[in-house]
């Protein structure tokens, strides 16, 4: 039996190389956050930023700042902050767009790039914004593009063959939070002459990703869960060196002209990873997230994981010793190579009101519909005694049964 | 001859009825601002606002803000604050990514709806991304569809015949100023069976705009020129009711999706004006929005277009009359149902130094290659005292020739 005290937990806070980081954001008096995977909290430095670029920047400076500010170069500037925390080259990732506008353009590309291929493979349970984007684009060529929902993640490799012409797959699923194989997908998908892309919204921050080392065509990521860029805040996109020649994406607006300000009358696309710009980017909620992103200087990402493993797993043996018998299922995998960095479980009929009970005590968790509890577990700021507080008053709601009296406001909007 | 005195000027300020609204940005000393139309100042409300969501939604609401601050309506709510300054109705308005990608979704829709014709007709000398926009549209259908650059905008109407799909057309020119015919040229795409699109980059704010009474299929603008919403401020799209039964635009994400908080599997569209949504919604930039659509409130849309038409007016007489010898040619119509509220010049050469030693006057204009210089009058804070000062450093600078050594810090991003 493990200890289960408080006093261990505080232990293992002693002990964690990165407790220092959770000085760097605004965590409310009496509350755990534990959906930082669904809206990162606020880094004291991106507050300060928000200022500056309001009351300065946008106030005083004007339409100035656009050059003297360096708004113009945001995109560039964040795609190069992003680049190392998913094993990328900093010319090879953008700011641009929402992760779903994101996916848009680099499906319609990868399709355009096997015309002679019909398939598109996915996973039923991905993210459904992302499948419903490959609607979208499927209905929009009208070529009998077919999309295939693999139900069982282990059946993935087999469904890669060769009339696939593109792969597009989420690396941490937004339920139970399993993460894919992506250097053996990525694999498989070559071998069957099909590309891949690969969504990083509930890994990018949360786990060190290899994209170049994968060899991945695509990713698209979100910058508001895991890297704290604020509600809503642009995503980012990645494209390998060997797709920067084709100039095909279908949102061509002006930024992604290789002279945007030189206002030519045709489209010839930037040779560089900007032709997957598309319009003016949204400056105030880019600046935000790029100063979120200084957060990460000096954060080995090998300590990030080996914390948020440390963090899951004491969350599943808490929970599985303090509360066996109250119907809690763990759905996330237990195996280490398998999993993000949150954790679900599904009770048969209380996940809503248990959850409802939870926020009430002051720990935020989510729930998902049908009947999942979902917890994200974020090293930068979340501690070990989160955990054991968090799990201590979730012991008392299930063994008191109080959850069913909880109010509960729905919150619609929990990725 | 008109009186050219700085009185004359003060004294129309005496007399201006929406005087008041000027207190309501935050406008720097020593600048005159004639670049609004490029970038709007800072309202109060703005900066005020963006405080408060970033402190207190993000940083103290943290996830439950989505709900209990409703950042979940922000692109409906602000979709109804712009409807009445174009001349629609709530209902079909919405906040939604940029315009260059709202320009995607509503061309492709268009298109769709009429499968057998093959013709775009547009500007040559609309403002590029909407052209480059059209270009990756019909690259992406690879159905043979052509896009006609009519390069005299009277030849406007002759163009749209039976085989046009869709018109798109901005309403006010970026370059000169130049308002196109609505109510004609939407009859003119009807009466062919065609559907037209309006861009509303440069008129939303600055000019009254009648969408319903001109029975226009589709609209996209811009909210951070005349509306004042921050740089990069999210857009906005309009469609008339009865394009709402279709659900075909192609960037089907999720917020698009009838519930998209359930998560299903394949994609329902909204059966209302969502369905052009697609990410999830900017939050830090849209409540930055939201507060700036504010400044509207009791702003009588006939009075902005008077002094309008007042300012440009009087720019135009003042510059003709106080400096006729030093090369500047008007490109802007003359004819006020053909202006909108910004005044451009040629010069043969200077152009480019005149605003850049203008700019170092503390006299905001802007310069749009090769040869223009360009003002614009923003009812809603610049005064007529703004004007006859601006034109006096501009006709200091025309005699004294001092702009040839002018110091230009070139700002690459002016639209």
């Amino acid at each position: 039996m493990f200890d289960q005290s408080l006093t261990a937990a505080q232990e293992q806070d002693l002990n964690d190389r990165l407790a220092a980081k959770r000085d760097e954001f605004i965590l409310p008096d009496g509350v755990i956050y534990l959906d930082g995977n669904s809206l990162g909290p606020l880094p004291h430095k991106a507050a300060a930023r928000i200022h500056q670029t309001v009351s300065h920047e946008w106030g005083d400076g004007l339409i100035r700042s656009w050059n003297d500010a360096h708004w113009v170069d945001l995109p560039r500037k964040i795609g190069a902050k992003i680049a190392p925390l998913i094993g990328a080259s900093p010319e090879n990732v953008i700011m641009a767009d929402q992760t779903s506008v994101n996916l848009f353009k680099v499906l319609s590309l990868a399709l355009a790039l096997r015309p002679d291929r019909k398939k598109i493979v996915t996973e039923r349970r991905n993210f459904p914004s992302d499948n419903y984007i490959a609607e979208g684009v499927i209905k929009q060529l009208g070529q009998g593009h077919e999309l295939i929902h693999v139900e069982d993640p282990a059946d993935l490799h087999a469904a890669i063959d060769d009339d696939v012409a593109v792969v597009v797959l989420t690396h941490v699923n937004y339920r139970d939070g399993r993460m894919l194989d992506m250097a053996g997908l990525t694999k498989s998908a070559h071998d069957a002459g099909a590309l891949i892309i690969w969504d990083l919204a509930h890994s990018a921050g949360a786990t060190p990703i290899n994209l170049a080392a994968c060899d991945v065509d695509f990713a698209i990521g979100c910058t508001y869960k895991y890297l704290n860029g604020g509600p809503g805040a642009p995503a980012f996109l990645y494209a390998a060196g060997r797709h920067l020649s084709h100039g095909k994406q279908p949102l061509s607006g002006w930024f992604a002209h290789q002279s945007p300000f030189a206002f030519e009358a045709d489209f010839t696309p930037a040779p560089d990873i900007n032709q997957f710009l598309c319009g003016t980017p949204p400056v105030l909620s880019a600046a935000a997230l790029d100063a979120a992103l200084d957060v990460w200087e000096g954060v080995s990402l090998q300590d990030l994981r080996a914390k948020s493993l440390a963090l899951t797993d004491y969350f599943i043996a808490l929970i599985e010793s303090r509360c066996p018998q109250h119907g809690l299922t763990l759905i996330t995998p237990r195996d280490h190579g398998s999993r993000g960095s949150h954790v679900s479980f599904t009770h048969p009929d209380g996940g809503y009101a248990i959850i409802a009970a939870l926020i009430a005590e002051g720990v935020i968790g989510d729930f998902r519909a049908p009947d999942i509890l979902r917890f994200g577990f974020t090293p930068l700021y979340t501690s070990f005694s989160d955990v054991w507080h968090a799990v201590d008053k979730l012991t008392a709601i299930l063994d008191n049964k109080t959850w069913d009296q909880a109010q509960f406001h729905a919150r619609k909007v929990v990725t």
